[in-house]
C-alpha cells in the first residue's frame, strides 16, 4: 500500500506559529522533505526543526535562484521522483511548507506532479499577511468588506488599477519591486494609510509606515493598505 | 500595571488547526473572553475547549443574531468594559476568536475600543480560506497570481463584476446567498471551476462542485474559484 503525501503549512516563520496538528504529523515522520535554495539552508527546515525526528530521513530539494520557470520546475520533477519513491514504498513523506502550502506556496507543484498517483493531504498554515496584518495591527477585512492579494511584481499599470479598484489590500514580494510600489501607492495618495513588513513574527521583523520603508526590502516583505476610515466601531 | 489583550486566532473549527502559541496562551489564561449567539454555544469556546483551565474565569460577549450593526456593537461596547475591567487590576486575558482574529473576526471590534488603552497581541490563525482550499485539493494561487476575497453579501452586480476582473476568487458567507452567487457564476461559465466547501476541517464538512452544493448553505460556507488552466506544472 501507498504512504501519503502530507503538504505542512508552517506558518510565517515563529515556529510557535504552526499548528498543532504540524507539530504531530512532523515528531512522527519517518521522512520528511523540503525546499531549499542552493547554497543556503531551508526557512522551511529552519521552522520545523525542533520537531523533526533525528531518525527521519530528509530529502532537500534543491531550487535554483532564479526568475526562470524551467530551472524550478525541474528541480520538482527531481523531488516530486524521490518523494514518489518513498510514497511507492509504503511510507509516509512529511512535505514542509513556509506560510500556508496553496497560498504561493511551491507545494503546490509538488502536489500538481503526485496528487493523481498518491492520497495526498494538505494541512493548512498561518499565511505571511495573518502574521503582517496581526503585527502592524490591522484589521484586513470586516463584514462586507473585499480583500485584494496583489504580488508586488505585477506591472506598475496593472497595480495601479487593481489598488484603486479594491478596498483593503495585501502586497505580497514586495522586495526589489518597492520603489516602483511606493509611487503607485503614493500616485493615489494612499501613502498615509500603508504599512510596510518584513520577516513578520521573527526576532527581525520590521513594521513601520510605508514612508518609512527600507530601500533593500527582502523577497519577504509585504505591505498592507486599507482604505476604511475607523469601520470598526 | 495593566494586563495584556491577547487577540487568539483559533483556526477554521478542527481544535488541532490551532497554533501551539494560541494552545499555550490559552493554557495558561486566568481569564478568558469569547463571543457566542444568543441561545448557542461558543463556536470559539468549543474550538478551545480542551485548553481552557478549569480555574479561568470566562467572559461570554452574548451578541445577537442580527443584521443590524447596533445590537451587535451594544454587545462588544459591553463585553470591552469587561475586559477593561480585568486588565485594569492586572490581569491578562485571552480572547478566543474563530479562523485569523483580523480576518473577518469580531475581534477587530474589541480591538476598535481597547487598543488606545492597553496593551494588545493579536496571535494570527489559520482562515477558513487556507482550510478550504486544503479541503479542496485547489490551490489559491501561485507565481504572480492575483487572489480576490468577496463576502457573498455583496451586491449581484458588484460580485459579478469582481469575479469578472479577478483571477481566484475566495466567496466568503455564502449562506442564503447562494442562489444569488451560483447566477452570477454561470453567467460567466465559471461554474466548473468553482468548488463549495461548508465546515472545512469539522466532523460535517462538505466539499462538491459548485453545481452539486446543497440548497440550504449555511453561513460557513465558502465557494473557491480558480481561472488558471494547471498553471502548476
Amino acid at each position: 500500500m501507498n504512504g501519503t503525501l502530507y503538504g505542512i503549512g508552517l506558518g510565517p516563520g515563529d515556529p510557535e506559529l504552526m499548528t498543532l496538528k504540524a507539530a504531530r504529523l512532523i515528531a512522527s515522520a519517518a521522512v520528511v522533505a523540503y525546499p531549499k535554495l542552493a547554497n543556503a539552508d531551508s526557512f522551511a527546515r529552519r521552522i520545523a526543526a525542533d520537531h523533526i525526528p533525528a531518525t527521519a530521513k530528509e530529502i532537500e530539494i534543491e531550487v535554483p535562484m532564479s526568475t526562470l520557470r524551467e530551472p524550478a520546475q525541474a528541480a520538482y520533477d527531481v523531488g516530486a521522483l524521490a518523494i514518489a519513491a518513498e510514497l511507492s514504498s509504503g511510507r509516509d513523506v512529511v512535505c514542509l511548507c513556509e506560510g500556508d502550502p496553496f497560498f504561493y506556496g511551491s507545494f503546490m507543484y509538488l502536489f500538481a506532479r503526485l496528487s493523481d498517483d498518491f492520497e495526498v493531504e494538505v494541512v493548512p498554515g498561518v499565511t505571511s499577511i495573518s502574521a503582517c496584518a496581526a503585527r502592524a495591527g490591522m484589521p484586513l477585512a470586516a463584514r462586507n468588506e473585499r480583500l485584494t492579494v496583489l504580488p508586488g511584481p505585477l506591472p506598475e499599470e496593472e497595480l495601479r488599477a487593481r489598488i484603486e479598484a479594491a478596498e483593503s489590500v495585501a502586497i505580497m514580494k514586495v522586495g526589489r519591486h518597492l520603489p516602483k510600489i511606493r509611487s503607485v501607492i503614493s500616485a493615489l495618495e494612499l501613502t498615509d494609510q500603508a504599512v510596510y513588513i518584513s520577516h513578520a513574527s521573527l526576532p527581525n521583523e520590521t513594521v513601520c509606515p510605508l514612508a518609512d520603508a527600507p530601500e533593500d526590502a527582502p523577497y519577504f516583505s509585504m505591505i498592507i493598505l486599507t482604505k476604511g476610515a475607523d469601520p470598526w466601531l
